[in-house]
């Protein structure tokens, strides 16, 4: 079984960016924990600042594995693009989030994306990655 | 180590509740199913269709247990009773819902009782539950 | 035939309140007034303040009977709750109110528990009721 | 007693319109229906697509009549025309509608006219119509 | 000179209508005294309470007239229609309400039609239309 | 083949009619225009400043003509109506602007017909109308 | 018969200030101009630039004199004050502005002080004022 | 003279709830202060967490006493129900709040309970309660 | 100690003014009673219509007093200029109103003024006064 | 004559993508398409998920060819950059949309690039691009 | 070359007033240092609390000096009074601010009057007063 | 010392963009401009149309320089991507913009990014670098 997980915008920065909303963990910390904590599923890790590669990611990622892991970031709250791309595929996508996006900026309470998920995790830091992997494990099996 | 399982309003009839949306599983279902998931948790099963039997089942967990996983049902979006219970206790509490809230009508989409909680789970169905636990073991480790 | 009459806050004290909005007919008054005027139907009446017994009712009522009569009172505008519970029985629901919503305050104007009820009678007063029975009646018919 | 029955826009093509939304009786059959279900009643019949027509065919109602039973149609929700006519008269005007207008999308939820109105019956396909006019015949009794 | 005098919807029932609102005087005496008070000046009136024959007697009006006095009545606040056909024609037009629109129901605070008009009276009962003429003729002087 | 082309209000007047936004090319031109460059289709021409009629004229349309080119002019924005017309009739409706509504003031951005139209072409001033035949005959092929 | 003409903020500089919207007249111009078309009246002319200083000159004229022409410039928009002072008063006020404030941004469009005023006239240039003052005689008469 | 104290949901927590917003006083230190301040008066004392509980106490206490002192809670902002039962009742009703909810999150500014209300007092921490109490003494004397 | 009362726009005209809202003690009455119901006190007094005026008495008042009650009128509404000098200063400022505002017209329902104080007594009348004099006392001893 | 033709994001995957919504032909089919019904155009086609790189293809275009056909995707709805950069050249533009975007989701009602380019052509499929060459060739012609 | 420097309400307490949020220099310190490191410019200060002195000021200013630095105070979110001094006038204004207005409440960060500035300057504490009249010289020079 | 300069989308063609707008000078003539009238200081340019590239170059300059000027250009609008990167970073960032945001679109009045950065400069056209430069400059002393 193979899964894709697909970071957003400014999440390569994790651990030195603002550590007391996103924790001190850093993207190679959790990519590594994934593998560690799931050995028997093969990742797809990727990361980009760009809204349009991430589009890209997605789509590659319904090609080559059955589920998605997706933290979009920023893009969240304003990429209409992003949601086109998920609402197109046909794989379980389930979007994480470090932080627990209600209780910050009124912004950041609207997901465009999450609409056309699965369903969402947000708030447990670094443990909501393997915990919307489980999920996809459950849901796959 | 004691978790609370806070069962909001029209929980008690999952199952033959909408279940194109909700599920097929009932609440007994979800409850023994926990159990013999977590075998060495004491959980603490509540449900209550009245908005102010769960601020008072959230208070006599802040007592007896060292978290929460709460399902308010329809009264996310309209209790800041319940918001201000939440706000005002010292134990960890995770949100969960059975359905993907972003998809659904729009007044589904503002969570009062979610900013005050350590994060949330949606859209996952039964499994939502299994993974609140776990992140909350997991926090409390 | 049974039909429930489900009663919602505030509305026992029918006759005694602001009767300029409400009329002079206490709520037994229109319960009885039910029964003399459709002696073939089986009520069922219910009066609650509280919300979650109102969506229990409501459960109850689509166990035991083949049509619903609601006038949820000011919850109309508030209650998510009563709105779920509505939305999942299987038997139809006929919202009333003695007054006019549409002539009072705005926050009166929008119902969240009329879209998933079957029809609305508004502002007639105490003939609301029967006048929902009757309509009651033709469709089960 | 008179009463007039003023039909608004696009309702001469009931029956064969969206008839899943507005049921399959012509505007035809229904008016038979009300002069036979109410032998006693004069009736006065009126259809119009014109809004200044309806609001002319409201003043002339309220000469000539007792009570009115109005579906503005789509003028429901934009004419404040029509809602000044209403205002003006002193007969009661009941508004029906055949859909459930709270059920259909958000600029059916407000109406201009019903807040002039005694009363409003909506949801109940056909059936609106008698159910309004013995509501009329109750007051006017 | 000639001048346009158009009264739009409902106002062929001034003085039965509303009088607490709108005044005692009927649209005969108040075009018969704008006769009366400036003898000098050739008047053409038109009321409608057809948004369309209102917008047909405005072109109407820009060949035959040198200036109009409008009163658009509840079209002011619905009628992007007359908004454009004033807009369209190259003589003034002054909008003229009988009563203080400011000091009614938030929909008439709105005027569609005043942005394109040359200026507006309100509020001051029949002697609004005396007014407007008095204005058209400095101007047009 | 037969086509429609049903005109809204003011249009009756372009070429005089504010000229800069809407062209100088009048309503007759534009039909001729139509019969030259399509001979081989038979064009229902109509025109009307009255909401209702325009009403009249779709249901019309629906029955003598196999599409329909619809200008509503400034009904777009106002008419419930209109848009319930169209939605209840068979036949491909393609509704055209000679301006840019999205450059124009914010109430002619939303259209209230448009979402139950087959399309729409705006800007191209009056080359919009051709086009929208060239694609009905396309789709009706 | 005693008339208070009490000008707002900017006003002092009119025939400099912005003349294709205010025009070219000075105030004094304004002022003579009245004092001439109307030799019975006598006249209280006030101009303030601050906001409390018009609040007590409303107060003032309202013991000295039996009618207000007042235009409150730019205070139309954002005083609650002089709304409340006009309210407690008991002479009619006219609210008269030189320019269409409807043709202006939106914030020009409410006023918070014409519901509790008599009257509007606006758009007329400095025709407003004699205009308000000749509603005035008329009334007061 | 009795008076009646209603304390809303999550009141009988004060003390341990979020003190550096509630104060440290309890409930009880609260009621008692009351009696040992004002001797002479009968109080009533009531405090429930559930919204149709409290819709019933302030039914009861308009039979028991002469005045209110009512602290909804969280339900101040959410409750029509409780708007209901006071816009109901005979008796003089002030809303007191320990903290001062302007200052608090947006949803705390507006009071769906305090239009219906004589008066409201807030932000005085456990002071707000016996000022309540002294200006109903002072108006039933 | 020293307590200074600062009232704000219209505020010198109390007893003529609307005397249904705000009743008909002067202010003159409501200050001399102020001092013969707290003879310790020593009060310093302040009426002004000017806004910046009111700026200044805060300032003002906060180096000669040890507290302030604060009616600040209809500026209550529109003035951060008063709301930035309470917010600058330390000595705490109760903000007090004769009427219910949120029984008043929406704009009255918001209160820039009152998060930057330390409470808000509203409705009670006169008493309003005394009671936030009361309030000061009990907290500055 | 040169025409350039820009397809945003996305839109590669045309044919496999919610082929319900945007039709089963892919890019590659629309663009040949043009080019063999317009043989003597030559076509200069682009497709980019990047917004930056949608921006340079804009100003790319402006200086190689003499119009645009731009789709940009879900950008229409976010990207003020292409506005901007469709604002400033000077070769006429038209948006095209395979979908009727207005009976979509409300956030795609409005588009941020229609009002800066010279119009719109929406809702026909595919057809939506030739009939926009055509409408280029006949304003360039 | 002359200058104004225009200081709007409560900025005579700078240093003393939330000093973590507008810095400890006096408005003597800024004025002074203004002189001193412009020594050829010819400054005139003026310092009001009152917002109709400060649009006399803006017209004084506008008449003995070449440019304006304007620092409204809170006025800058709600006088349209000082916005309309400011664009009646023809020498530029730059508006600054010492704090960063975006980054506090909502509704500081709408400016009334920046529209009809020059340019704006804002969050760089007592630095954005030289710096705003380096850009005036620069300009004027 | 090092400053970053960090120019958005649509930067790249100044002095052809809408000069009116935004100036005739290039982006090489403001980059050379600052190096010239800054000799001491080591800049940093960046130019991007890509908004992943920006937040990378966000990060990039905080390591390698102590301040940034950035001209985020639409993205100010609606990136909360860059917000993030410029909340995530150390070193104080300027936002600059040509254009008088305040004085065009509405949708350009809000800033997402300028609420995390230290100040803002804009309207002042290509003088707005200089002076950003400057205050830094001023600040890192």
């Amino acid at each position: 079984m193979t899964i894709s997980i697909i970071h957003g915008v400014n999440l390569s920065h994790l651990g030195q960016r603002e550590p007391e909303i996103y924790g001190s963990e850093t993207l190679e910390d959790i990519n590594k924990g994934l593998q560690s904590e799931f050995p028997d599923i093969k990742f797809q890790f990727v990361q980009s600042d760009i809204e349009g590669e991430l589009v890209q990611a997605i789509w590659k990622a319904a090609k080559k594995s059955q589920g998605i892991v997706l933290n979009p970031g920023a893009y969240t709250h304003t990429s209409v693009a992003i949601r086109d791309a998920v609402a197109a595929i046909d794989i379980p996508v389930i979007e994480v989030h470090l932080s627990n996006l209600h209780a910050r900026e009124p912004f950041r309470h609207e997901s465009l994306t999450a609409p056309v998920c699965w369903g969402q995790i947000q708030g447990l830091g670094a443990r909501s990655y393997p915990l919307a992997v489980r999920a996809l494990i459950d849901r796959l099996a």
